[in-house]
């Protein structure tokens, strides 16, 4: 055997990195089907670093392996797939046999495994939960999309605010069955409410006779059932928090939130603002061309109609276009040169909406200064770009005429950059998704207006 | 009094944000210089809400505001500032003072304050701290920008590996001074290497006699202290960590990350992509309008020249555009929904290779899907854009031309988007700040090459 079964990479320190030599024989294993050598390849691996490789496979080779391993599966491994990979995984499992798995979940996992669900297996699987299971189930799953319900999980340590430290301290030892992870103990009152929220660390350290009462931290944040979760992130990363309290309307203790849930909200949130802005709907790295293509299309159609708009301002001008064929030539630069300027300052708004820097208090600030910023580059810009022009055309009018309608777009695209996705976050529409089309409709309609009019005024008339 | 003193609104859980209520209070008492009135304000706020309130101020606002504060401020603030607005508070501080400020931070705060002081100010101001400070400060800066070693903080807690669970307790209650805050104990071998982390949950629920050993997490991931913080992330948001111990090249523990610091981290790495994405140098919202419109002046000039490339495509074409001039109105059509669609596979490109789900195993994978969208759609919009020319322009050759070239660019687009990120990283260039220029000036040059080229060849000749 020339190389040891070895999945992982450790580097000095003990981290653990797929290797595309490990991956390759994965594949190799597949294409020969041979289900030996694929179990122990695969056995060693970790939850993560099996998510990992069913990430890594084409749906064929996907369905091929889980069918292999679906009877040995750690449930772990389900939340950790991206929810189209998913979606093929859990086709191939019977409700039985899913629903043995999501018991074996914390409540916040087994409900991102259920959410995605159809209705009827939704059913089907809930049916085959313990009673217990499937009512926590049922509740966590009203609560809407995106709201803190749906991130916390029912494992977590209450205690009565009428204990010691040492009574905790037993109590944490005496229990039966423990959440994998908690950094927190909540402290509640005799009706459930939630009165704040004691560090782990702080119980250690403190006396054994100590009040709970006294150690405890009372300005812990806790969340509604309702909060949004992008708001739940907000305050986690605001207030450097590790686990959180969530209560329900009547402020009773329902479920807790750990850090780890909310660094996937954290990287999603940016993940969906990127692509959003750059005209894609959902993150679609693990979906087929067929989904890819339809849900690529409606943006691109929505582009087509700011193209094609822009195309009947610029037939405005067909008669000044036959006669100076240069300013066909050069009036992209116009357009482009706002196009690309606007969108830095989208960037810049939607970035300081999503972190709260930009707020009504300085939103007049902000659109002054990138008017400001759009006026100096359209300046230089104007200067560099007459320069070319002129001398490319012997035509110092055209000079002139690009210059004025640089400086105008430029304007017009810091103004635009700013004011769209303000107005938009005002009347609550996600300015990531809708903005850019209307920026660049903004900047190509104003670019060829800008140049090819002041074209007819200056050099035709 | 109408209304009571009450900077932050408390929506019944207490979450604490600043209202526009009270930012316009303080926004009025500095207009009217009312020292009193300011410190009344200001007094109850919360190091975070203090810091949102610099952070609003205008640059004049902000001096008057610290200068009448600086006495008594509370040093947390300090590393919870952007760093253009921590540059211009740190400007109005005594080295003494800012000495004293960072002596009472733990080491990651203070080390994020001081790397942004100019090389004067860092001098005087190490020469004003502790001599233990001091070295251990001088260290942390010798580490490389975005390095473990910037991001750990020395104060943690590490426990020889021959004790018990019980000695442990009591190490850490005879302790004179504790981190701030901190969820794992290190365990370190007599020469003080790391050998693993015990989780504060399972030392406080197990036996008192248990050794440490036997409780500790052996696979608990280590930093080196040169290990690329965004590598640092990734291990932290993979693994689900709470805080991790960072080691020197002779493997001993030498500080710690804790998960607050890593959110700043991932926040920043998502703010940075989005912004480089849309050809913004750095975060500039609190940067003033002369560096903003410089910084963003480099990458609009890289623009420049690859819209004068395009129009000197576009010159080639000069007898066919006198000739028929619909097609000066129409060829914009075509670039533009290339470079959207080059856009949309661009954004799913890097942000795959972000968060290491696009790698060599399935770029070619990723590479022929994006064709094919690419090609799928551009049969769509080939159909929809030939039907609307051919009825605007009556001819339809006209129709047939810029069908064939809306095909032939979007499958450009989507082989540009993907290979020219692939690429780029795979020579260690960050693909989100250069891909973005490059593929639009494909999906430009080659819309107008394949548009104006078909017409003059089938229109033309």
């Amino acid at each position: 055997m020339a190389d040891p079964i070895n999945p992982t990479e450790k580097t000095g320190n003990k981290h653990a990195v797929l290797t595309d030599g490990f991956l390759l024989r994965v594949f190799d294993a597949l294409d020969a089907h041979d289900s030996v050598a694929l179990l122990a390849l695969i056995d060693p691996l970790e939850p993560e670093d099996y998510a990992d490789l069913l990430h890594f496979c084409s749906a064929e080779q996907r369905e091929q392996l889980f069918d292999l391993t679906k009877t040995k599966l750690n449930p772990d491994v389900l939340p950790l797939l991206d929810e189209n990979v998913r979606e093929d995984v859990v086709e191939q499992m019977e409700p039985g046999q899913l629903a043995e798995a999501i018991t074996n979940l914390e409540t916040d996992d087994a409900v991102e495994v259920m959410e995605n669900l159809d209705r009827q297996t939704q059913r089907e699987v809930l049916s085959a939960l313990p009673a217990e299971e499937r009512d926590a189930l049922r509740t966590a799953l009203s609560y809407p999309e995106d709201s803190a319900g749906r991130l916390m999980q029912r494992e977590l340590l209450a205690v009565p605010d009428d204990w010691n430290s040492q009574q905790c301290v037993d109590y944490i030892r005496s229990r039966q069955e423990l959440p994998e992870a908690f950094y927190d103990v909540f402290v509640v009152d005799s009706e459930g409410h939630t009165l704040g929220a004691v560090p782990l660390h702080r119980l250690l350290t403190a006396k054994s006779t100590t009040p709970i009462k006294e150690i405890m931290d009372e300005q812990s944040q806790r969340m509604p059932v309702m909060m949004d979760q992008k708001e739940v992130a907000y305050l986690f990363q605001r207030y450097g928090l590790v686990s959180a309290p969530v209560e329900d309307e009547q402020h009773r203790l329902v479920g807790m939130i750990t850090i780890d849930d909310v660094i996937d909200i954290i990287e999603e949130r940016a993940t969906e603002e990127l692509v959003h802005l750059s005209g894609v709907s959902e993150p679609d790295f693990y979906r087929d061309i067929v989904t890819t293509t339809r849900s690529r299309f409606t943006w691109l159609f929505v582009n087509l109609i700011t193209a094609m708009l822009a195309s009947y301002v610029i037939s405005f001008f067909e008669g000044t276009l036959q006669s100076v064929v240069a300013l066909a030539v050069l009036m992209p630069i116009v357009a482009s040169q706002g196009g690309n300027a606007g969108t830095q300052t989208l960037a810049v708004a939607v970035r300081g909406l999503a972190l709260r820097e930009l707020t009504s208090v300085n939103a007049v600030a902000f659109l002054a200064k990138e008017a400001s910023v759009g006026a100096f580059n359209g300046l230089l810009f104007a200067g560099i770009i007459s320069i070319c022009a002129g001398l490319w055309y012997h035509n110092w009018m055209i000079a002139l005429v690009i210059a004025l309608a640089m400086i105008i777009n430029m304007i017009a695209a810091g103004l635009a950059g700013a004011l769209i996705p303000i107005i938009l976050n005002k009347f609550k529409i996600d300015p990531a998704i809708s903005s850019s089309a209307l920026v660049t409709t903004v900047t190509d309609v104003c670019g060829y207006l800008a140049f090819l009019g002041l074209a007819t005024i200056f050099i035709i008339k």
